[in-house]
């Protein structure tokens, strides 16, 4: 962007929330915005047409629909590590051969596993984005547990490893490793154990008990694992994109292949819609503009997301993931540092858990959170009376964050339980609530797989929109590296590799001198790692 | 407090700002709290021994020996609802008799079952407080599996039922039913649930496999529960300090009474440490003061929580119940409205897995937030490399956070990699991090249920002590009730009694009438749940 264009935006930035800024929130008829597979309901929101129309040009300005086409298309949309972030490619319905191969590839291992009755249990290990899609995907269909008995392991703590072997037979596991780099220490280190115990359990051949995903298969190769065992994603996909990678290979052992292809279906439905629908009528457009007006014009610091979906609890993490990482910048990409705030902080829980949980705040605390409502009209269980009661409960609290209640209200409240009128007239003071807490509202018609895989692509659509307002480029992540370096060194230290200590020569130039605290606790951890007294 | 008071307060609290504003984080020697079953470094924080001593007059302005004395001898410390918050006289080592009776009880309880190897599972049914202190104590000690099967229902929905029930055998099955109140709308709809499902089993008498636990006995028998199965809480405690109380039966039955033993003794000797040590060793309320630091003079809106530890996994909704039900509140115990901001949001995942989530939010971000890193010392595993790297990551990310990275070292570092020049100018910008950013270090020695238990209390008695500085009342939740109110409305209109929408002459004052967006969805919702289609 030129320094001229940068200014034109600048002018339209301010335009955008001055307009934003005197605009309450939409009463009289329903802001609904038709997606595939959802409904998003945006009325609790401060967009009223004045600000949506002014928004256009804001996006032209801002070089949208070329950024969009570059992304949808697989051009350079990651500049900073020059590269594509083609996630769409991965949920095409008539990819391209190396896609297509590869799914056909992972359809065929389940479709023998199964047809075997192989594989009783699954030790998924990958962390972050070679997690949490998987998590979310075999929760929300394998909720009332699957034939298949599946683990997650990915923190390097050690616990995190013993629990997930404790009690499997190691005849009847299968290890299933994703990392794209093929480099995560996480993944490796809690690989290896793996293997050793399934050599320790005099497994012949440990390897044929393993699987590996990742965008290096020669480095997976080299570490041991068959080559018909190795199933490929690309440099050109995300980490957190990969759940629409082989990947999926564990929620297809899990849950089946169709919930695989019923994702990306839905996603890809959600692709085109984010590619053609009018920008007024664009839910992942219109969902940025709310997210933007809250964060820049309101001033909110997070945002919450509530599935009132038991199924659904670790959506949570899968957009924390998306949304932080994504959105956790400050330098432009004309390398400048910000001066607006971008992505908010994210986080949640299932209503009605909520509700018992941290709800108090978002109703009465100072500051409050935008939140997301997501619900499905729906349920798949055959007690109308619980989803009644969900569904009322989810109205409920959006409502009540609306509406709010004034002392009036409250006093009236008070003196009809029968409180004396003094004691009414202080206790109705605790009981007021502000009200107008904006949130938005995405209703599923039923939790299915093509339903669950339109709501990521709105997220991640929404995200990247989010991402061309505020200028900054939504995939990478730069600010995972240092404290990998970090760490580095320091893991040196505590094996007692003092030559590799900070401040040496042969530190890098990128690893401070320690502050004395980390100093100090570098020695202690040392001195009971190695066995000796802390002085 | 009469005006004369608060306009001193007024002017310690200034000061004690502008103090804090103008101290920077200490770095000559780590600043390190001595307490029972941990240490607490606040190294990372701007507390420096001025803004440490001007706090003790801000403390003592607020009465802060009165109120601690109040809270810990079971006076009226929940003025709004007229009660005592005297969950330390449940830890206590010599409890009062009635306290001791319950305790007794559920021991006897358990060795019962023990050693008739009867309840091979459970089923813990109970939302918020009665809900996150025993997944905690499960999780943390239970993580590699235990003998008896445990599941937890919380949620009204209808899946989390159906998940919690599936596949275990109704004749080996005991169900708990935690309830303070035994009107907990969800965990009595969901108690109908189990016990129809073990009628449909041909159970002879359901109620021998349902225990209650809860402070109106009387109601739960009435309810069906057989008196022998009714465990007592009280009102002078709060719910979501209920895991002191015989809400503890399903953690002594999953993983013993000697966790619960050791828990209560690591509480209290965190207890005594809070009413004795001199303010300025004393971790509870040093703990309050950084964090009103980092909210009130560094304007962070939220608090993440990083527990190096798979097994405190739950330790992160538990303390988000904690302190924003109880910190999420503005109006102060004077009836007035707040003009300083109170509780933060809370939020976080163990580290390592959180460092592939939202980490890069945390450095580069544009808001950050304090970080409460948690350790142990020691693992309970036989992997040393992997305790290692789990210290190495902790020290190192929080090293990160302090001590940032500037342009010159992002570039020295790019160029060494062997960028070109120009390529390294531009990237190196986008490898800066900020620094400066606060967090506290906890170290337990090693997870015990005595560590467990102290740091638990830490954190209670830190959310009283920056009550007391805010000068709101930490015990009450008025903002809870609303919503309630709101959905009971909603749920008639949903079963189709239109005699009771809201806006009719029947509806409280207290429920508004629907906005559109409401209105409609309540509509659509009636249509699906009663077989009609939408119009």
């Amino acid at each position: 962007m030129t320094a001229r264009d940068a200014s034109a935006f600048q002018t339209s930035w301010s335009d955008f929330l001055e307009l934003a800024k005197h605009s309450s929130v939409q009463h009289a008829i329903p802001v609904l915005l038709e997606a595939p597979g959802l409904t998003l309901d945006l009325s609790d929101q401060r967009l009223n047409p004045a600000v949506v129309e002014y928004a256009q040009r804001l996006l032209q300005e801002r070089n949208f629909d070329a950024l969009r086409e570059c992304l949808l298309s697989g051009g350079q949309a990651n500049p900073t590590e020059r590269r594509a972030a083609w996630h769409t490619a991965l949920r095409e319905p008539a990819p391209a051969t190396e896609v297509a191969l590869e799914r056909q590839r992972m359809n065929d291992f389940v479709r023998a596993a199964d047809s075997e009755r192989r594989w009783r249990n699954i030790v998924h290990i990958g962390i972050g984005g070679s997690d949490w899609g998987v998590r979310l995907a075999i929760s929300a269909f394998g909720y009332q547990g699957t034939w298949r008995n599946v683990r997650f392991v990915a923190n390097i703590d050690g616990h995190a490893m013993q629990g997930g072997l404790a009690g499997l037979d190691p005849r009847e596991t299968l290890i299933v490793l994703a990392s794209k780099s093929f480099t995560t220490s996480e993944t490796l280190q809690n690989g290896l154990r793996a293997v050793e115990w399934l050599q320790a359990a005099g497994i012949p051949d440990p390897y044929q008990h393993v699987v590996a995903v990742t965008a290096r298969p020669e480095v997976a190769q080299a570490w041991g694992v068959p080559a018909a065992h190795v199933f490929q994603l690309w440099d050109w996909v995300g980490g957190r994109f990969s759940i629409w990678s082989s990947v999926g290979l564990t929620v297809a052992l899990a849950v089946g292949t169709d919930v695989v292809a019923g994702m990306h279906a839905g996603a890809a439905a959600m692709d085109v819609h984010f590619a053609q629908a009018p920008l007024a009528d664009n839910a992942p457009v219109q969902m940025a503009l709310a997210g933007i007006i809250n964060r820049s014009v309101l001033g909110y610091g997070s945002l919450n997301i509530a599935p009132y979906d038991f199924r659904l609890a670790q959506l949570v993490p899968y957009i924390q993931q998306l949304e932080m990482e994504s959105l956790g910048k400050s330098v432009g990409n004309d390398g400048e540092t910000l001066t607006v705030a971008t992505g908010p902080a994210v986080w949640g829980m299932p209503g009605t858990d909520a509700q018992h949980t941290f709800f108090q705040w978002l109703h009465q605390g100072s500051d409050g959170a935008p939140v997301d409502f997501i619900v499905c009209q729906e349920a798949d269980h055959g007690w109308p009376e619980h989803h009644r009661s969900l569904l009322a409960n989810c109205l409920a609290q959006r409502e009540a964050l609306l509406q709010g209640k004034d002392y009036d209200t409250a006093l009236a409240e008070c003196l009809a339980e029968g409180m004396p009128p003094e004691q009414a007239r202080e206790l109705a003071r605790h009981r007021v609530h502000p009200g107008g807490r904006p949130s938005s509202l995405i209703v599923l018609p039923r939790l299915t797989a093509y339903s669950l895989g339109s709501l990521l692509a709105l997220y991640e659509h929404k995200v990247f929109v989010q991402s061309v307002v505020w200028g900054i480029n939504p995939f990478d992540q730069w600010g995972v590296e240092y404290g990998k370096v970090l760490a580095k060194g320091i893991l040196r230290e505590l094996a007692g590799d003092t030559g590799a200590s900070a401040g040496s020569a042969a530190a890098s130039a990128a690893v401070p001198k320690h502050d004395a605290s980390t100093a100090y606790w570098v020695k202690a951890f040392a001195d009971s790692l190695n066995g000796r007294n802390g002085s």
